[in-house]
């Protein structure tokens, strides 16, 4: 993505904004998402169970806005890309529980345009979840990311 | 991972550096990785190839001496560590020329400790790669994210 | 296929069976089916619950005479062709529940000879299922297929 | 899917258009499909190379303005609709001749209205594949189906 | 699977031929095979190339009449038990040179009865490859085991 | 693997051990497994569930000190090798009770030196499970086989 590199494009708005949750830079962050018109939520998860994770999210992107809840097209559009994270947080394996792996994950959702090389008609959504995943044992886990993009 | 929220984790500074390459803030993501001690590299790789992308990763890390090429062990570990980030990346499709879709990917591998909520000894190395994936078409193309992690 | 454009295969026969259900050509595609000699049998089922979805189908075909349910040989082709449906069906994730989708399918299984560009020795055994796939809300969903196939 | 059961939705006028090609129902189908106002196009292609398969659907999807080649959002609708096709035909490997498998195909693609249990505003996209896949040997092959679906 | 201890079924038998090649046990293991009826086969393959892998064992079921290669019923048990071995050597991802991976393997093809806790009537066919997997560097590799299982 | 063909390397060694259980041979395993200085357990595990069986693995890696349970590198390790012992086991889809399949497994874990055409510094793990994959009905069932392999 071309433009200014101080100009965040949609994807990175997204992960900088759930791996930037307490420091100081999320402030910018949060003044680019506002100032250029984007719609975004931020919320937590933790869970050894698939579905609660897939749900918060969904429930974030409906109850916060994001997304139409009644209207089918966005809710399929924001569901692919939450499970293309999902897919990407669990590199091969779309499973936690059943394989002893429990996640504990922030995750930002945005929408809005996209603007790079050629300036794309429409919106888009970004789905980034950053956080840890391992065993159910404190401190037995590691840092874990996952991206999910979509036409909306 | 807890901590102060000014100090970031492996994984996260290896994201933050394959994310933040143009903008001002990578100096300080530089800084923290320098003070505390990590080994990084970061590069960048065009491929509709898979075969390109993985060689072009072994090979930063090899030479620039994030990992020892005569270990087999170290080999092992950046390997498996950058098919994850890969995994991550083709979301469910380990393909990219195959299926038509070409990467433009900037990348950066970085080894070191793992502090978090508990102090874990030894090193681990963390993958991210960010950049775009799309169509062999200027613009029609949009962001990708991928993480992998490992001990070394 | 080869052969009369008016004589469908064993493959296409159980799909238009699943697909045709409530139309008024079912009744053409059944009586090739009983005038070529192919064992066949029709159910439906709607779940969250993968395990449910796979013992319908078993259920149906070992009920219904399809298959010898005291022939292991025969339960282990049907099983096969059965995961093949779903997986087509998942569309590279074998979950529905887990990631909070159910299904309601209509599925066909059929049995019996294979006539192509050659004539092959021996039976084999198509399983098909269309229906919708999609959130456990009413309307929040779309069409899938699936189709597996195997000798037996 | 509700309605009669005579008016087909966009999902099954696609495979019934891939499945019926030489039948003198595809006269019924394309009836369907003209008065309703779907725009579709049907192709063939036969490759063990898979980039050949992507490639054909995905041009005849252009050329015969099936989508708009200069929209990124509509190129990136049918392009993932044709992957979860493909992603189905191959049962869990997508790969075809990497492991000595050859594919024959028949594909149809319908772009247009969903209306089921709820009318769903907006246009959506069907991508449905009907042939063999086999070895590369004439008659060693069985019968394949693919199906995969994205709003647009 | 029931019986003696030392009386091994099917699949233990392909295992041990394809592990203990160079070994004085071999002797014992080909003892078994022979009183007892199975055809089996042995053959070694080195490859960067996934197509060359399944082909050398595919050919060397045919050349060694484990299967009847004008029977395509045969031919397609035996290649689905081969795509389930190199799957299982493989381990999530079904590719080698693409993501940079070389092997070196034994391969052993059984094919007969099995008798376990029940005996099942018919045959079939046992797949098991064992060797290494790895860097295309002298060393830079570990062992990999594979083994896939079909009727016949 | 080079050196005298009757000194088995390390993954051969764990095959042998959970293929071998209740044969004379077994003897001569743990011979070489004793004398050479390895660490090694065996272990059985019957269930519809996956966690189950790999909380079984784990819990005897830890309990039988071939991991020290205190180290999250060596967990991490060890756990990596058990989910690629799983995905050999299911061969393309990392699912028992949920497809309805039942399992009853012997493993084996083994740890230390690895010596082929190249001496490796360090330790590494093998994984092996041997056993019986099917239905949950008597005798419906086939061997299966698993085999992971880490640094550590």
């Amino acid at each position: 993505m071309a433009g200014s590199p101080n100009v965040f494009p949609i994807g990175k708005l997204s992960l900088l904004l759930a791996v930037l949750q307490e420091h100081e830079w999320r402030e910018e962050v949060e003044k680019q998402l506002t100032e250029q018109g984007y719609k975004y939520t931020i919320g937590r998860v933790g869970a050894m169970d698939m579905t609660k994770v897939v749900a918060a999210m969904e429930t974030a992107a409906k109850n916060n806005h994001i997304i139409d809840s009644n209207s089918y097209r966005e809710v399929h559009a924001v569901y692919h890309a939450i499970i293309e994270a999902i897919q990407a947080l669990g590199r091969g394996v779309t499973q936690f529980g059943e394989i002893l792996r429990t996640v504990g994950l922030t995750f930002a959702i945005v929408r809005g345009k996209m603007e790079g090389a050629v300036k794309h008609e429409g919106e888009w959504i970004a789905v980034s979840v950053y956080g840890t995943i391992g065993a159910p044992k404190k401190g037995f886990e590691h840092e874990a990311v996952g991206f999910g993009f979509n036409h909306i």
